[in-house]
């Protein structure tokens, strides 16, 4: 199948990769700037479309990545739909709940083939804990906890544009909370705090909060998240289930173990950041991606887990300009 | 020093051990009912007294244990306290944070030494974690999870008059919250549910919790509660600081490491209960419990501890009502 | 039942502990020299012997513990057993194999109750790894480790009266392997260095030594010693069944675990030495010393089992100067 | 560079993909079998040479891989060097000690660039240890022990071929501790056993060893192999140093822990067998093979470390015959 790639920053190209890694063929790149997207095509030896409606209207490509800034997918995405394409849009679909639901409004008539790009979903380490819950092995699930702090602060101008850390940030693990919990869940509390650079409070964000989520069933989620945890990239989680638990913990960068006077058994850091530890996460996205459109299936997450992972994270913000339980 | 222990169950006998382990003299029980009381003092061969009065009247005796039922607390205190007694009172204080603040007005102006038996204070390693924050090796905590789970739940005559899972079980962590903070938390919110036995829910208790403090300075604390692990008593602390991480792992019952065709590197279950698993701390607070007497410092654990830990717990509550954020 | 203490030093202090502990009686302490027997006489509240005929001679004295140095074990196991004693001998019955095969011809027609100190068979870590190999629950044993590291040299005194590493050291991972062995192995190969202090060398001593062992079915056992460790007094023990595989590992001084920018997951190190690391096994050898002279049974470790032990010591120093496999 | 494959089985392939990979072009493949030659041909889009002079007359080859069969190695390496070109020569060089000196003899004056295809040397966790130890951040190494035991034994027909197990399997072990030792040991005992399949035995092999090694300077050397291992792929290394100790532990499939009633945090199984848990090394040796081409730099493995290890596999098969050390 070709593919056209909308956006020539550091996540187009993982995306480029994971097409060809699954056999698949990237048929050019097109970004707003043309020097990237030469270089991308250049690079990968596709082309390097002057503007989308070169791809758009070219019926030998089936399919789009949309992988630009935010405020731009949503208007890709209502081209592509109409140009019959298939679409794979980068998380999240919109900064806003109601931008994001004027645009299914807009194209669910004609019931588009849309996937959205939450990779973690494709990790095989939290889908073996997922399917293992799921399974009911372990019983029923009770308390679910993700913690998510990146090893460093982005710069300051990322986070001006990045929407606050929850739809930045934790909109990943509310993704993944979902996707373990099998649905939504029925209320959010939120907290947060600015410990790290004073900077990021006087852009209205903070860089360390605790989220509680609670399901219609009682089950009880904690998001833990941080902009910055000196001992490297921290994303572990623990699902306690009622005949037992069961946790991914953190992927380290070697095998070896020290053992000094001060200390047994210290392993290695973890690695390094999200493109190392879920490299391989994205690609698997991709596999995926081609095999439901083969087998005729819904994408494996869908416009509406986009959606649901905004309105969860606009209802954290809520509760945390309220200090109260927010429904959803 | 002679001992005075009122109350005759299974904790009292665990002061009696630690007074005699800590090279002092339990001079004799007295519990509402004879036979426990009897059987005890007979086990460690000493008196069994027919009142309190017995004991309080008698100058001999320097130091009194109160380890009777929760609803006793506050009235032995000022009994002991009139009677010039050193303290050591069971946790929690009283169930009412009223009735304890009454109960340290009538005695304040005499100022007397008051031990509160909050154990986990005295075990090794939380003290290591708690140490190891304050020294500032880490740098400055940020985030502190703490990990409470019961292998069991309690029968449920037992919830019926434990005062609910915030004063009953939570407030042990609580009470750890503000050691390794240093200090009381600034605001708090809870949410819980009923997951386990219905029974609990219709007493109106919950059995798995939530619960997330903010200090003035903005640092996080969950307190995750459950009174039922499948894997066994889960007693884990998290303390995440500006430059590393610090945990308090589970204590197991043996070092043994299996391998098997499905799992490696499997560990022992944790040990089984709280007096396994803090039987260290009971009989290291009862050291401490003279060393500052000896040294005529302050107990090391206070009056005041023990009342903002059931302060905390009543905010706890107050938050599972409103929904909201509750200040303190 | 009363019971008399040969020496007075370090080890056997830790007996009269454990005697204690077992809720039997101490009656007196028997020490060459005179000051320490009278000091810990005084503070454990029992007589001290003027002479080993005293302890004999008094028919109310049931068992002896022969706790004094190595060379004169054998013929206080004579006198012990002519006065009709219960015996408790600390490991090595002697330095020589011919001394010790001499002492048992010469008490056998009598058939005395003789317990070996070989302590660590009643370490519970161990014991479960011995027990769940027996079970057969991990298939058949194949290649066992035994890995033991002492924290530090003792003193070259001590080193030059100990009879060599194998007869000193080894021979208590002789006796585990023959524990978990389940009888004598058929043959050995040792070999050794001198790593850590050139006067280890000069004594004709090693520091560093590995021995091979192979069982009459050609199970392997692979013991590793060394005189120092930098990281901590090292413990472990590796059975590889056919089925899978059980570790014995360290136990570390507390629970905490540290995450630094440069390593994930430090723990403690290890207890320090084997009073800590192995104490419990001492007060459990004697639980099981009493319990079986109640029942009748054999005692938990025999003569036999400290006899073979010392016979393949001598083996391993066999092998050591031939650089051949020896047969047992 | 272009470089010609010689072999068209697994290992081939592998190798086929590091050139790739490592930005090099494969310009064909010569098997004996032309079927396997022209599938990995059609593949991979190169040659099926008709006979292996196709490539050695071809000017613009610059590199040979020897992937062919044990038995040929010998008489490739010398048409290739022969032929002027680089070569690439899977391990071991021959089952025979003699052929190998022989070939070497042959082309030693042309002083021709050959690497042995030691893959585990690139392996980045060995290779981690390895520095450290090299480093003397942990001080001098005393006691190195190499854990290496496959999942379960290859067909019987394959270890009729194998030169039996220290020539096939162990001489792995034994460049990987000529690497960590930085050279040769100055002595070898072996033993070993048939515990997992008789037929093993039948055809004079074994199936669990057990090899002790000691440098010139008395460190001393463990290898433990097995032809099976329940528990999956063991592949471990402890590196005990004066100041500490440095392990690779084995990788595990994934990141999961899981904790149930019976035990704590059992993580998943190891990577199934060499080409998962080793795949990455085959690509670094073929980035680290281009490298030294183009620094003018020796191989990174060289014929020397070929024949030293095969020598010490001798050495390793008389020990077994005559039951004593033999000398290196």
């Amino acid at each position: 199948m070709k593919v056209a790639v909308f956006g020539a920053g550091r996540i187009a190209e993982v995306h480029v990769k994971g097409i060809i890694r699954a056999g698949h063929e990237v048929a050019g790149i097109y970004d707003i700037r043309p020097e990237p997207a030469n270089a991308l095509a250049t690079q990968y030896g596709c082309a390097a479309f002057a503007s989308p409606e070169d791809a758009l209207g070219d019926p030998s490509i089936e399919a789009v990545v949309i992988g630009t800034s935010t405020n731009t997918h949503s208007d890709y995405i209502i081209a592509c739909a109409r140009a019959g394409k298939r679409i794979f849009c980068e998380k999240p679909i919109d900064l806003s709940v109601e931008v994001a639901e004027n645009c299914w409004e807009t194209i669910k008539s004609s019931n588009p083939f849309i996937h959205i790009g939450f990779n973690r979903r494709y990790d095989r380490h939290i889908r073996g804990l997922a399917e293992a819950v799921k399974s009911g092995e372990l019983g029923k699930l009770e308390n679910l906890t993700i913690i998510s702090r990146d090893p460093a602060p982005a710069p300051i101008e990322y986070f001006k544009v990045s929407g606050g850390i929850f739809r930045d940030m934790t909109i990943h693990d509310f993704d993944i909370a979902r996707f373990i919990l099998g649905g939504n869940p029925a209320e959010i509390f939120a907290t947060g705090s600015v410990l790290i650079d004073p900077e990021i409070g006087e852009i209205g964000d903070m860089d360390t909060t605790t989220v509680v989520m609670r399901s219609a069933s009682g089950q009880l989620v904690q998001i833990l998240n941080s902009r910055r945890a000196a001992y490297g990239f921290d994303q572990r989680i623990e699902a306690v289930c009622s005949n037992g638990m069961m946790q991914v913990d953190n992927i380290l960068l070697d095998a070896t173990v020290k053992y000094t006077p001060e200390r047994s058994a210290a392993r290695a850091r973890p690695m390094d950041f999200f493109l190392e530890r879920y490299g391989e996460s994205y690609d698997e996205a991709w596999v995926d991606f081609f095999a439901r459109l083969d087998a005729g299936d819904e994408p494996g997450v869908t416009f509406d887990d986009g959606l649901q992972a905004l309105r969860i994270a606009e209802a954290a913000n809520r509760s945390i300009r309220t200090g109260e339980i927010v429904k959803l």
